[in-house]
């Protein structure tokens, strides 16, 4: 017997047609003798439609209301998640953010959760009831309705199976797992039996949309186990227990997984990255502050930095990259600031993609890096810039090259399935 | 200044542009200097959407995540007007069922509100903030979400307005008052300026949808004055101290209006009711009691009753009404009794009409209910039963007759507005 916390996203909650198969994959796991909690999205399209609301009522919205509009549609599908359990003779009952409470701190519209009053969820999953919770959504310290940001129901979920000590937290998606790469990009891309912690931060933060980023951390923080799998399994596949999906655990696990591990795990790209360049900038103390200072203060995230060498003495060129998002509010900062930063010129490119290499392997095997200057040398993909931390290498290239790019990686470190 | 409840429903609601309009119409009254609070239903058509939702989920739903799933709709409303009011430069907050909170008791979906906390709204309005609420939710003892029964917003507003001790409680609809009958049926229908609760209950409860009978009760009791009034007057339009709308009060200040006072205040129909005849029923002790006490106990509004002279000697006919909805469900109760009544056939009519004249002035003028009974029998208007109170004389008619009889009596009370 286990205690799971399973999670379903807005696809797999689209209408009660959908909520019932989702009931069932529920009913499922306290049939095999689990104690269970499920935390929910709202359907897909409603929180859209919500945040639209906010937008025609007042486009300049007060976080504290908005966070009472959108919160609505977790509110929704938990309560008739419920009711669907009930419908197939499941003890079942919702609990709201406010009820639990799961207390969070920090500003509406992206709250951070504090902490989880567990011990009335504990006992009800413990006497077979199932708990339903809407995702998304807690209670301010003042007593107000707060959410965490989109995609924070894979944050709620994280957080409530740390709270109850559940053995596993199942996050259900649209897709069956994580892959090696993009399976829309690489035919023979191939779901990954388990990753590490570290390694789908690095994967989730370069472009693998399938866990929001900071349930990620939150998990590595609380030591959650957690899985990725597809809600649209078949009524006669087998038990999740069988771990259909993509484990996701720490370091220490994985040494105890007995896999057969690769060097790389995998190959992430990433097109939302715009690159900035400013020319002859003065090669002083204090220059390269006066650029990223501004930055940081706005909230934008500056990702590569390569500062060139200049083509008079005492100038250099800098070049940066930002989320395509934010190019228009970084130029009009660096206008601002051209008097302090005295650079000569702007140059803005958003026809650029990240590629990364990612796997905990590199930690102890040098040569990963240069087996990859080298694989795209050999295309005559040209790299742009390049970063690396201590388990991914990730190169900018032109956008039109991506999909070439991480075939090429994917087949230089051995990640192609084999054919049937 | 005044401190003003507002309440506003479905269709004032419905969609973005209609609630900007509503809260001008708030904002008016904050600007004329009066502390205001607000009341909302949810979009037209909302909560039909969330009860099909359930329905779906489990047709015999649990009535408590029934609440969760529908309270949602006036959650989003109470939000998008606070943001709305914000855009407008107001200050506003929403206040949720939980917060206030308001305390109801007896079951889900259909609670009763046992207390308001009010002192924290009543400082904010004192302050200068508009508190919007959402209509018809409120707090279980057990701390779950309640709802009030469809159309609860109305007694929601009431019961805010006793709570916080407000001067006036505006209900905005989609009619622009109470009528001496319905318009649609009688062209020459006037708006009164003002009913009394007693009268608004008799008018109410037979047909005169304008507010939600429960509201005028609780009103009464808690001697809250109402004013039914439209929110879709135009913008130029004198702000709403003017009192366009009709006021619900006591008698006592109905006595200072200082109004020329009908002996007859309005003229209801009621399409809803069914007639059942019971044949040959035993003339003994405890008969009708046999007949009563089922319907009773199975919730069974019965309204008039009529005991024919049978035609044998020891033996009765028993006719009386029920709502329409209830009818099968009655038959099948007195079927399942017919040993313990002895009755002979059960005869049902649901082709009928209850027409009502309803007024105060008639605590203390006699001869109205035989004014009536005359106008009607002079246009050969066969009545089958006839119920009267200390404020109402109401008679059971053909259903086809309803229209012709309303317009005779609302000529024969002298209610018809003079032409213009």
């Amino acid at each position: 017997m286990a205690r799971i916390v399973m999670k379903f996203g807005g696809t797999s909650m689209a209408g009660t047609e959908r909520i019932r198969r989702v009931a069932n994959i529920v009913r499922r796991q306290q049939d095999a003798g689990h104690e269970v909690a499920v935390v929910v999205s709202a359907m897909a399209g409603e929180t859209d439609r919500l945040v639209n609301f906010c937008r025609e009522a007042n486009p300049l919205f007060d976080a504290a209301e908005y966070d009472v509009v959108v919160a609505s549609g977790e509110q929704v599908t938990a309560g008739l998640l419920a009711l669907t359990l009930q419908a197939l003779g499941c003890r079942a009952r919702s609990w709201l953010g406010w009820q639990v409470p799961i207390r969070t701190v920090e500003s509406h519209a992206k709250a951070r959760v504090e902490g989880i009053d567990s011990d009335r969820l504990v006992a009800a999953m413990q006497s077979g009831e199932i708990a339903v919770l809407p995702g998304f959504q807690g209670l301010s310290i003042d007593g107000r309705v707060t959410t965490m940001g989109r995609g924070g129901s894979d944050t709620s979920a994280v957080a409530v199976a740390a709270a109850v000590k559940a053995d596993r937290c199942d996050i259900y998606t649209d897709v069956d797992g994580v892959y090696t790469t993009d399976p829309r990009i690489v035919a023979k891309a191939r779901k990954l039996r388990a990753v590490t912690y570290e390694e789908m931060l690095e994967l989730a933060s370069v472009g693998a949309k399938v866990l929001q980023t900071r349930s990620v951390g939150l998990a590595m923080k609380e030591k959650v186990r957690v899985q990725v799998l597809s809600s649209f399994i078949d009524a006669d596949a087998p038990p999740a227990d069988l771990l259909p999906g993509t484990l996701i655990v720490s370091d220490e696990e994985m040494e105890t997984l007995d896999m057969e591990r690769q060097l790389v795990t995998g190959i992430a790209h990433d097109k939302n990255e715009a690159k900035v360049i400013l020319t002859r900038v003065p090669d002083k103390p204090g220059a390269v502050a006066n650029i990223f200072t501004p930055l940081a203060d706005a909230g934008i995230n500056v990702d590569m930095i390569i500062q060139n060498v200049g083509r008079d003495k005492g100038e250099t060129d800098v070049t940066f990259t930002v989320p395509q998002a934010d190019l228009i509010r970084t130029e009009a900062l660096l206008e601002d600031r051209r008097g302090d930063i005295g650079f000569n010129r702007i140059i803005t490119d958003s026809k650029v993609a990240k590629i990364s290499v990612v796997g905990v392997g590199m930690k102890s095997h040098a040569g990963i890096a240069a087996q990859m200057f080298a694989a795209l040398a050999e295309r005559t993909i040209n790299i742009q810039a390049i970063t690396t931390s201590e388990i991914k290498v990730s190169v900018l290239i032109d956008e039109d090259e991506t999909e070439l790019a991480v075939r090429i990686l994917h087949t230089a470190y051995g990640l192609d399935a084999e054919e049937d």
